[in-house]
């Protein structure tokens, strides 16, 4: 798989349209631009994802339709009539719907279904990163019916995306994608919504738990609809076993509530709660892959313009790579708590460095 | 409510006893530390948390239970017996079982429940923190058979550990905690179960979004198992109206899946998805206040020692003052992303000041 791609076409100028456009422009890639709003066509082209693309123009190697699972059929068969390019793939959430579609309208040898799998809060092209993909899993759905080039060249742009593919079928995609981001969204708004009408005084003693359960809740409603409409089925079944899942758990909490329950009554209970554990602990880290081990070094900064920079010049001169950090500070204390992640193996040394330099390291 | 507090007892030196500890040696009190294992008491007073507390000290001015629900009333019936103190409270994350179980043992004039609101993923000594409380709320539930004096201790308490008193009678909290933090643990616990049995290749796709709504499914299941065992009923009452909604959505998601659907059949979907986002809005943030606006700007940083301290020292040159920031790296790639949050207003200054010293700052 050592393909090359000359030119493409982004249907789309959103946030994964643009995103993608990015990535093929750093990659030498002719890009053009179209969506159905002229503006935002024009700003992706201002953020340089490539020229705004004009009717007539000669057909590209590949067209790339970043628009909702129920349009990607009805815009196929627009480009398809320009004759716009000679091969297709999307980027839509959901595959099973538009490839049936596709394949109803006798245009499934030049399009090879794809999905990846990468986001982020913000929306538009101004979110849009061409690094996005790196290293995030990027589904392809091809039919029998595909043809083999348009597979190959499709590959090419995950490769050009630095993207893992993975070949699927598109009902398997749609089933995955209804247990890990569908019902969870879904169930992660339910929550979101008991809070609604909760008391103030209730609502103020929400932690930091029920905020990240909650916090896809703030998605957008339009959005989803369109995901969970053409994943529907997949989804009610998922969401019917947390159900059946919850319903029990009320069961044994309402017999641990009478009084003379005995000791057992919540042992449905703890089975959730354990299983809960074995599931959690098989999501991959933030690119796809087990987190890499690291240790937290918690170092006390004075909250001041350059104390940061101070703590970062130590941390420098050290020598020892800082993987990721976090800044925690409480209003009104003059000091924030800074969380340097090192590889373990590097955290003593990190932590006599700095205690050499004065820095208050909270450490054994 | 000016008073003071020269001596405390800790019984249970976990995360939080050990915590309150740290924050009250901070403010001159002299604290004195139990745990039914002598080892972590130990490491505790190692960690400057105070001295071992010895048989047959005279009382001390308050008694701090950082014990299990279940384990307050009669752990106060042998700190009464011995005289340890003339006052007080306890941290346990219920109070209803606790309260009542006091007031049965006739012990009710000198305790008064409490509950902060704080916590953390680590646990024991180790992990504690004087700050753990700041700005955070304390639940106090005080009787109608407290004594006056006893409160006070328990406010000054409260302020001398930074939180913000919240008085609320011990049912109310336990309503409201079943609602802000239990359900969404079984909820959370739930979701993280489906993926038990998931597909490789079905995890392989997950992403941040089920990532956050299962966090904190990795929690304990002994501690959680004795937290839903002493709020089991209202516990029970929040998730069946879970229960009621994931019906309806089920139900909705199987008629929307129906061939010849008409365009309302998710209207039950939207409205969920809609009330997600109102309550999700309404949570507090970090600290228990609504979150302070800021401004991301994100930089490439390269993956070298040395190059955050070059953008810190330049940032800290700007004289402007970052209020969080994140670190996303994708492994393999030579450049990181830095995102820096500061205050709206300091946004386009600080772009400026990083574009001139040759940062490449990813924005509009």
């Amino acid at each position: 798989m050592s393909g090359t791609l000359r030119s493409a076409l982004v249907v789309g100028t959103g946030l994964m349209g643009t995103s993608v456009a990015l990535a093929l422009r750093a990659q030498g890639v002719q890009v053009t631009l179209a969506d159905r709003d002229p503006q935002t066509a024009q700003l992706a082209a201002a953020l340089g994802a490539g020229t705004l693309h004009e009717r007539g123009a000669p057909p590209v190697e590949l067209a790339i339709l970043a628009v909702p699972p129920s349009a990607v059929a009805p815009v196929l068969r627009r480009l398809h009539d320009a004759q716009a390019a000679t091969a297709y793939t999307d980027l839509a959430s959901t595959k099973g719907v538009a490839q049936r579609a596709v394949q109803a309208a006798g245009r499934a040898a030049d399009f090879v279904g794809g999905h990846p799998l990468a986001g982020r809060e913000r929306s538009g092209p101004g979110a849009a990163r061409a690094d996005l993909f790196t290293a995030r899993p990027w589904v392809l759905t091809p039919s029998p019916a595909s043809a083999e080039h348009v597979l190959e060249r499709v590959l090419t742009l995950t490769r050009l995306c630095a993207a893992d593919p993975v070949i699927m079928d598109p009902d398997t995609h749609d089933r995955a994608v209804a247990l890990v981001s569908h019902a969870p969204q879904v169930v992660a708004s339910l929550v979101g919504a008991r809070l609604a009408d909760a008391s103030a005084d209730a609502v103020r003693l929400a932690g930091q738990g029920v905020r990240d359960v909650t916090r896809i809740a703030a998605s957008d409603p339009d959005l989803w609809t369109e995901i969970l409409r053409t994943n529907a089925a997949a989804v009610a079944d998922v969401l019917a076993t947390v159900a059946a899942d919850l319903d029990r758990v009320v069961a044994a909490l309402r017999s641990a509530a009478d009084a003379g329950a005995d000791g057992t009554a919540l042992d449905p209970v703890v089975a959730a709660l354990r299983a809960g554990n074995v599931g959690r602990a098989r999501l991959p880290g933030k690119h796809g892959r087990p987190p890499a081990p690291t240790t937290g070094v918690p170092v006390l900064v004075p909250d001041a313009p350059g104390e940061l920079a101070r703590l970062f010049g130590d941390v420098g001169e050290a020598g020892i790579n800082i993987e990721d950090m976090s800044i925690e500070h409480s209003p009104g204390q003059p000091v924030g708590l800074v969380e340097l992640a090192v590889r373990p193996e590097r955290a003593e040394e990190l932590v006599a460095e700095l205690r050499s330099r004065g820095w208050a390291v909270h450490w054994g």
